[in-house]
């Protein structure tokens, strides 16, 4: 505890999100509301509507959790501040004179603050969620690692799920609950908070926030500078967790063969044994992506 | 309390709902779904689904609210009575021999009795959803107004879901969220019960309710007799505060050219740019509305 | 309580449900959702989007039940083991080497046992479902029947919902809310468990489920074995029941022809009379196909 090191990260573990990281949260997910399409003449002529899908971006993982565990949606309303707060940043953002907000965060380094700065706020509501999980169901790991995960990276889900109401978007059968890059780096957190809370990952909670919350703010300012396909920090791991845990089958290629003549008499084999045939052209493509 | 006055406003919030007013909202609101083409058709062919979307339609603000605040949606069927009232209203609505409820209904002063009846309806259920947010969360003021408006305005909500989920609507974009007159009738309401409640406001409740009833029912009744758009009342307010708010930026016509040149080089320029000069239009055309 | 039949049913209604008989309702969910077109593609592709698709077929009644009554709709995740259990028979029924759990499942006398054992499992959640609906709302029997239901089937109702968000299934207008044959049959076990708890059927309660769960599981079986259409059992009730209810208007065929030579004067005349003369072509057409 006396150490340096220690005490650094304690001290960081303490840090209040509140005024600040908060506003840099609301900042980032109103510009990324304000540059789809459309956003800023919905404004206009429906305020009330843009305001709505607002507060989902801000406090949509807040929502999910909320609702995954029974408790009122509208709670993230009963914090006033938060929600002024929010509404000032969606205000200035949307309806600021000479759009002075979208041009000073068009200014790379600022994109980069605000970025690092929320990536923080991820942390702090994995743990949060984790925590609040336990509350509820003791020693249900599984519960744990879904509302840290809602928590952390379900706006993404509210707001698609609200675009999916206002008929914008389109889902495709195979795009569903792809997930993206946030989406796993927040997955893969959740289960080390939650193995953390539970004893089997024998490192402090201050460390692991820290260590944690750098990870993230270096892999999201290397990619924002960098603009490198935010898939590549995983793929590795997803090619051999894939292939251990759903590719073994293809070594037997003899029941292969075999479901293949089959399926001249059965229909069944022959929709079996396609979807191992794209499989395998899916991993051969990633091998040639890899060799690049 | 000794004034004729108090003692006529003090009877009148008192007044119970119970069997004639309920009766009246499920028998407008019922009809309001007879109409609907292919309703009826539906209705024979497939009566429980009908049923439901009766009962949606005339439970569908308490449903709203009690999904707001995490209570259980199935509430409102434990109240056997009224689930039999509004049931037996459904059933003679679309079964009734020579379709004789619906040939009475037609009869205009029927009609303006049920809509006022309706409108003293949606005062209770605003001032209960106001007490019952207030229950929950303590001098939550947003949380007050949200619940009241759900209560008093969510059934179309709730019903444009259900459309949705039929596949019999087909939102658009800046349709989302528009609200109708009795949404927007709601909304002030319920602002100012809150206001009320919370001491900010200093009129007795029983005054309130009788002034804010006369006027939801004598606008009722003035729009069903003459016709008139329901947005001619709101409309010289709307455009004042919509000016105020977010029209303000349209002085500022110096870096409104700016951005226009700048928009040659820029794609962010144009994007904002154009929904100013949507703005502007948009305001020009009620002015003219208004000087018809 | 002393003769053997006593004892059978007594001993019958204490069975556990716990290994083999989810076992069984996992394995013949799983399958029902293998044989979608795509699903093992996907599964290949996006192997946590059909896991949780996977899970929502096997735990979707329990997540409606709780949906509807306000508690956590993870609560069934809370339930580590059968969590795991039904992980494990969605692994291996998706990515068996050779598809060996698909080819033993295409033995007809394994999907009856199968089957057989997963309509046991009906009879448990319906009468879990009533239990737990009384524990909330006192005598309130309308409440009573939905959780059984909601419990008993409603896993179709929330795998429809998610292949809506997946944009998987276009719903139609009259569709929507057409009750399927193990629908009408829970339903119908529903009302029966209800009115046994309240008291107004004078059966002992392990006999009602003895006898109740023989009857899904023979015409299950039956159904299965004479690839029957399911609606051959319930149509000579519906039929009596629909003609009780909704038919008995058309005996007043005088008011059917006024409103008809009203109808070149009113509109609303015409969209009445012709619903009426649908109901009555379907009744015919049901007569015409019970005679063949």
């Amino acid at each position: 505890m006396d150490s340096p090191w220690d005490e650094l990260t304690l001290a960081f573990s303490r840090t209040s999100m509140f005024p600040f990281f908060d506003i840099a949260h609301y900042l980032v997910s109103v510009m990324a509301l304000k540059r789809q399409p459309g956003a800023a003449a919905v404004a206009r002529k429906n305020p009330f509507s843009s305001w709505f899908t607002a507060m989902l971006h801000c406090f949509g993982g807040g929502i999910l959790s909320c609702v995954l565990l029974a408790e009122p949606p509208l709670r993230f309303l009963a914090n006033n501040t938060n929600i002024l707060l929010a509404s000032s940043i969606w205000y200035i953002t949307f309806f600021c004179p000479c759009d002075l907000v979208s041009q000073g965060y068009s200014f790379l380094p600022v994109q980069l603050l605000a970025a690092g700065m929320k990536e923080v706020t991820r942390t702090w509501k994995i743990v949060g969620g984790v925590k609040h999980a336990n509350s509820y169901y003791k020693n249900s790991w599984i519960v744990m690692i879904a509302i840290g995960w809602a928590r952390g990276a379900g706006g993404s889900i509210i707001t698609n799920f609200e675009q999916l109401v206002k008929g914008g978007w389109k889902p495709e059968a195979d795009e569903w609950l792809k997930m993206s890059y946030p989406a796993k780096v927040t997955l893969l957190g959740s289960v080390i908070f939650t193995f953390q809370h539970t004893k089997y990952l024998a490192v402090s909670r201050h460390n692991l926030m820290f260590l944690y919350t750098m990870f993230l703010v270096v892999t999201k300012i290397t990619m924002m500078i960098t603009e490198t396909a935010t898939t590549v920090l995983f793929a590795p791991l997803e090619d051999t967790l894939g292939r251990m845990l759903f590719g073994w089958q293809q070594q037997f290629s003899s029941c292969e063969k075999k479901s293949e003549t089959k399926s001249s008499f059965n229909g069944t084999g022959s929709s079996t044994s396609k979807p191992i045939a794209v499989a395998s052209d899916t991993v051969k493509k990633k091998h040639t992506k890899k060799t690049e």
